[in-house]
């Protein structure tokens, strides 16, 4: 009697590809280290739990409904959903040790638990780069961070635009209209600007209880566009608060790093909010050019105390974001990943006859002289090789008979083309590296 | 009034190396998965976690306590505690789609709730290699998961030697003593042998009620060791059993197919006999050369259904696993990874005076033409600034003052000599390339 079996499913919602694409992954994730690596940034990898009061500091410990969490025996843990929580716990732990301004970077999973739909994952890639300061940081790590962006979707074959913002500029504008203990309400309004526009978002800062006056600012606000320049006489007509000011004069010290760094794709764009609370001044989300329609693949900002629930030390910081895994998905349904196949196998070798001995040890030379392949050494027909080799996209074929074997000339056979010619083991090299 | 910080803490036994470290562990992950690919493998990159009773189909539903389980929602899931549950559920879903031998690597974390002590975590790294075939598979797929051992070492500039036995061959042994419904618990005393020793394994198989001549015979077959022929010689005055010789017979043909592929660095020795059960054949385990007292650094075997539990198709299977973390742990406590630094920051660049902005456009010059490297640009003191160069083990500073600014001739100190010279940029790029 057959026993019963067990339905093989995945979690819903959990990232996982198919071999061809994951190399495609990894080779997108190893072009963006590269970049990290060329800005001289360092890896992070910290563990894909923590301890759940340390988690949920931020929170005073409520438990976010969107948080995996669980217990065993004594340990309280659970699953990280971003990575500036993990690196808040680290600078703070090792905070005597390390040099200052600490850059890392971290690339790797986080788990949301929310309804899986669409575009939205509950386990997904994401990736982060932050530079703290002790005590005090320079608004060139602003810059840097900002400049990642050019560098990472550059060195993917991609042009991207960076749009950049102040959350101190609109502190300021908001405190002018003596309605600071309005701040995040109005900030979580005009966020959505964008989205629904200046009907809606004028009735929602209505909902705000802010008069005409006020609505009419911040709409006319929240419109500056273009470059520093532009941006900066428009909004010296706004407001003479030393805050707004203080705001504008970080930007014009951003821009001016910026172009010493020689980075090009920016603008500024006051509807650039940014969700997090915990940003404090220059923000900035990063869109595909041409596809802004498609939604910010990352973004970042300036924060005052990266770790204020674990230490006294004051840890300002700067950090850039990008969605990998949604980056990813959006990348390949538009056609948009010109991949080298390097690492991939260039050859599959089909014995024919008795010839397999032979056919693993030139499998093994090659291999040797650095050549990605595999010998086919399963018994089946030559035909069905050839289809097994067709389906994996194996540029090249190569068939062991005995012909082969005794003039010591392989027949090479082009899978794109077609061609076959009979190749001495120099010559399959030449053609294959 | 101040309020209370929460004690920044990592859960223990959590894996998690400081950036320096961490840098070396990602070039040893790329130099192993270099190989992988070579051998036309492809990687496959499953969730951290399963629905519990996939992950727990094996055990027939019954939870080890070694595993993280948790419930959110109406979902049950574990955390993975290896690679190959995984697999076998990957498999099975896709198992139309796929062209067997299916080649999978995969490199990730791994999960046991067990007490954590030195040299055992409860999160860390494994890394996999599989060849699953579609109700049967060659023989040589033995030998190639073996073969990966000797490149992926000599890739990291190290030697190993793969010890390799079989299951086969001891359960025809058993099979002639008439025990095979005490296969398991005899194989499990002798997996104990080369701890334990003659005397308490003799003990061990006296407490399974074994007669004293079948234990000289099971104390003999342990200790037989040495080259294919050396071995075979030995195990034929054994028995006659036609398991055991069938097991003989495809060590006999690996051995083949290894010299064919050039494979070195490998001997039989039938004290290797590997925990799970679900090893079927050959069997085997890889140690470091010269520190063979360091305990296995991996190992491996053939299977004959990797996924029994989901699909009534036949898949057998041969594996290869290292474990990452620790044989990390035992290169760097005896120093034996020789890192190339070649994605390290190249240069710190210091401004003097007044010269921040042509230092930044400098540092995006050399990123141009892709050096790594960063401007020291904080506020701090030259002295304070060449300190934090020194301890970041960057290889050259470039000093920018008035001067050099003018004479477009820069400051370049050797780090490691303490020379100091004066460069051009494209001198620069000499030196640093």
């Amino acid at each position: 009697m057959k026993e019963k079996k067990i339905v093989p499913r995945k979690l819903a919602g959990f990232w996982e590809l198919d071999p061809e694409k994951e190399y495609v992954f990894e080779y997108v994730l190893d072009k963006i280290k590269d970049v990290f690596y060329k800005h001289a940034f360092l890896p992070l990898d910290t563990p894909v739990m923590e301890l759940s009061d340390v988690l949920l500091a931020k929170s005073g410990g409520d438990l976010d409904k969107e948080i995996y969490r669980f217990e065993k025996g004594s340990t309280d843990a659970c699953l990280r959903y971003d990575f500036t929580v993990p690196l808040a716990r680290y600078v703070a732990m090792k905070e005597g040790e390390l040099t200052f301004p600490f850059k890392r970077f971290q690339i790797g999973k986080v788990y949301r638990g929310e309804r899986p739909q669409k575009g939205r994952y509950r386990e997904f890639y994401q990736c982060d780069a932050d530079i703290i300061g002790f005590e005090k940081l320079s608004l060139v790590a602003d810059a840097e961070c900002i400049s990642l962006y050019d560098d990472i979707f550059s060195n993917l074959g991609l042009k991207c635009n960076v749009e950049i913002s102040s959350r101190k500029i609109l502190f300021g504008l908001i405190q002018d209209l003596k309605k600071e203990d309005k701040f995040n309400s109005i900030a979580s309004a005009l966020d959505k600007f964008e989205k629904i526009g200046d009907i809606v978002t004028n009735e929602l800062l209505k909902e705000i209880d802010l008069s005409e006056k006020e609505r009419s600012v911040l709409l006319e606000y929240i419109k500056i566009c273009g470059n520093f320049s532009t941006i900066k006489s428009k909004l010296e007509k706004l407001s003479k608060n030393e805050m707004f000011l203080q705001g504008i004069c970080e930007l014009e010290q951003i821009d001016k790093h910026l172009r010493n760094m020689n980075v090009e794709n920016y603008f500024y764009n006051m509807a650039i909010i940014r969700g997090h609370n915990y940003y404090t001044s220059c923000v900035f989300e990063v869109f595909l050019e041409g596809m802004r329609n498609l939604g910010a693949m990352g973004g970042g900002g300036r924060y005052d105390n990266l770790a204020e629930y674990f230490t006294e030390k004051k840890l300002p910081g700067v950090g850039m974001s990008i969605g990998i895994s949604r980056l990813f998905d959006v990348l390949v349904q538009n056609n948009l990943i010109a991949v080298d196949v390097d690492k991939k196998s260039k050859a599959s070798i089909i014995p024919l006859g008795d010839n397999l001995d032979h056919c693993l040890n030139l499998c093994s030379k090659l291999r040797a002289d650095s050549v990605a392949c595999e010998v086919l050494f399963e018994d089946k027909s030559f035909k069905s090789k050839l289809k097994d080799a067709n389906r994996s996209n194996v540029p090249f074929v190569i068939i062991v008979g005995d012909d082969e074997v005794s003039t010591k000339k392989y027949t090479v056979k082009n899978m794109q083309t077609g061609e076959q010619n009979q190749l001495t083991y120099e010559e399959i090299l030449n053609v294959l590296r």
